[in-house]
């Protein structure tokens, strides 16, 4: 007998009578063709070759349009205080065995990070960014350490433990959805500087991303599924039969806001909002991997200027990832086949950040 | 009529009896299971999964290979005063029309990085290197300026006022390749530190690797040859017409040494030495583009275990460049599209090595 704790979503209700909820920022689209082409000319000032540095040239312009913002001639590229947010939430679909590992290392990897002994802090600390755990859902309580020992700043943002599992109901509630969209746009608000790079850590986070992927692209599901964390073959299949069926049951979840609710993460709706509020503030965002190009598709799709300040830092090994890359019409700038989130792509491209405010204001 | 002011390689004389002029240095392939095993255990210590960094994991590993030398165990990866030497060269081939750009652009890009205001420049100060420009054969004199007015470094090695013109004629002597082997040898023997950058500037070299990754590795040369500095359809078919008129008259320089005397360049048979004696000193060499890439190719001829000191860098816009890596069996670290060599593309790798140095220390 299949429980069905909660009832498919209401066709009758759209997408539309539930944006009422939320407050969507307003952002600015950044195209600037006078800029670009003094950008252009100037780029080339050391007689190069026309596209001597290749997609270098695009990063460039894209860093430029959105730092332009200011009515004085665009100057030079500055970066400010630069951010890693990386958000943690468990998702309930775990259950169904679709991950390598059990619900708990979500909790182990948090207190690693928040005890400073992650490879997400070793990067951090190379780059130069500060780093922030936001528990988004994690399925345990997490509390901030006392005295010393906590090297890393936990903001506690719980929506709840655990999504559900959503081969049987939705992930979470469409209020629910909306609440973690406004907490990451809070969480952003109050960093500082002017560059956000938003990882995620979570078992079982790349079947919402292969379920958001398929819904909001189209992409058939067996493209977007892959092994994850290293799933073998009979792992794969069952996972894929997970997939099929929680697509199965929230086939009318097509808005995004009704797909981030019926198959998304917590961490996943935070970034989202992360993503709104820091393109709002015209700051940089440094997209991570899958998990963080899933909630790229899902922001997109409510408010389309927010790729504008989106920089895609890199392709995972994850197949889903490159298709949705592809949908974004967004090429990484790193191709490394990682297979984990946590920011560590986004830490790792950087320095091509830091190369090209270097060659346009030679 | 065709002016043939030298004779086709002689067929009688092979290119072992030409090598006793040159001194190869003796290069340790680096393969060490242990290490390896040992490694692979330490890079998932934090209960990552299996490949969790993907591409980084397989540069930490040859990194290490390179640096595990002494008998005490491999502990931290070390890197020391890297150095950028751009070695800069013209091309008689240049007088057929093969680039955008006249030969004298050589010797103003050259200028330029003596003052400090080429691109190249900007990268090194980034990301603390310390540039050498090399004269192995620019076609016009240069000297290193009194004062303080050349804040770079010049050595002057030049091995000749430009190569001759390969339609023509061997670019040059056998004896010149040598010398110019030899010289690169003695730059780098010269030069401080364990990591080696290598880099090139001169007018037409993309012809010069384009006929050698042919030779060497039997690639049609419609593939190996592109569009260099920007060439239109119309130049393009010019060029690949001089190379086959090149590739025709040469036809008999098949070993390593003979290819590059006949169809190479002063700065790429200088790389091939800085390479062998790099490796030969386990330094770790950062190839940079399609032209440095020609002389690794000549270079693995003469000693082939001088890629496992190599670190193929980027992957340029040139076709040939594709083809070379994958001949090489290299994937190279960025695919940033760039059109330019100097040394710009390792400058930009160079941070992945710097984080793969603080995830194997984490």
């Amino acid at each position: 007998m299949r429980i069905r704790p909660f009832p498919v979503s209401d066709p009758a209700s759209t997408a539309e009578d539930r944006l009422a909820g939320l407050r969507l920022p307003s952002i600015h689209p950044t195209t600037d063709a006078v800029l670009e082409t003094g950008l252009r000319k100037r780029l080339r000032r050391s007689e190069l070759p026309e596209g001597a540095l290749g997609r270098l040239e695009s990063l460039v312009l894209q860093l430029a349009r959105i730092q332009s913002a200011s009515p004085l001639p665009f100057d030079l590229l500055a970066f400010d205080s630069p951010q890693l947010v990386v958000f943690a939430a468990d998702h309930g679909i775990a259950d169904e065995g679709v991950s390598m590992f059990a619900q708990s290392a979500t909790r182990q990897r948090v207190q690693q990070m928040l005890q400073g002994l992650a490879p997400t802090n070793a990067m951090a600390d190379l780059q130069g960014f500060d780093l922030t755990v936001v528990d988004a859902g994690v399925a345990t309580p997490l509390h901030t350490e006392r005295g010393n020992k906590t090297r890393v700043p936990l903001q506690l943002r719980k929506i709840g433990y655990a999504t559900r599992n959503m081969v049987l109901s939705p992930a979470m509630s469409v209020a629910q959805a909306v609440s973690a969209i406004h907490a990451g746009m809070d969480v952003v608000h109050h960093l500082p500087g002017n560059v956000v790079a938003l990882g995620d850590v979570g078992v079982g986070s790349t079947s919402c991303a292969a379920l958001l992927l398929s819904r909001l692209c189209g992409v058939p599901l067996a493209d977007a599924c892959g092994r994850g964390s290293g799933l073998d073959d009979a792992q794969l299949q069952n996972k894929l039969e997970k997939l099929f069926a929680a697509a199965t049951r929230h086939r009318r979840a097509t808005a995004p806001l009704d797909a981030l609710a019926a198959m998304g993460g917590f961490e996943i709706a935070m970034m989202v909002g992360a993503m709104l509020q820091a393109a709002a503030e015209r700051r940089v965002v440094l997209v991570d991997g899958f998990v963080a190009g899933a909630a790229a598709l899902v922001a997109r799709g409510l408010v389309p200027a927010v790729t504008d300040y989106l920089v895609f830092t890199h392709r995972s090994a994850e197949p889903g990832h490159r298709l949705l890359l592809i949908h974004l019409q967004a090429q990484p700038l790193l191709d490394m086949e990682l297979r984990m989130g946590q920011g560590i792509g986004a830490l790792m491209a950087w320095p091509l950040l830091l190369s090209a405010q270097r060659l346009l204001e030679h």
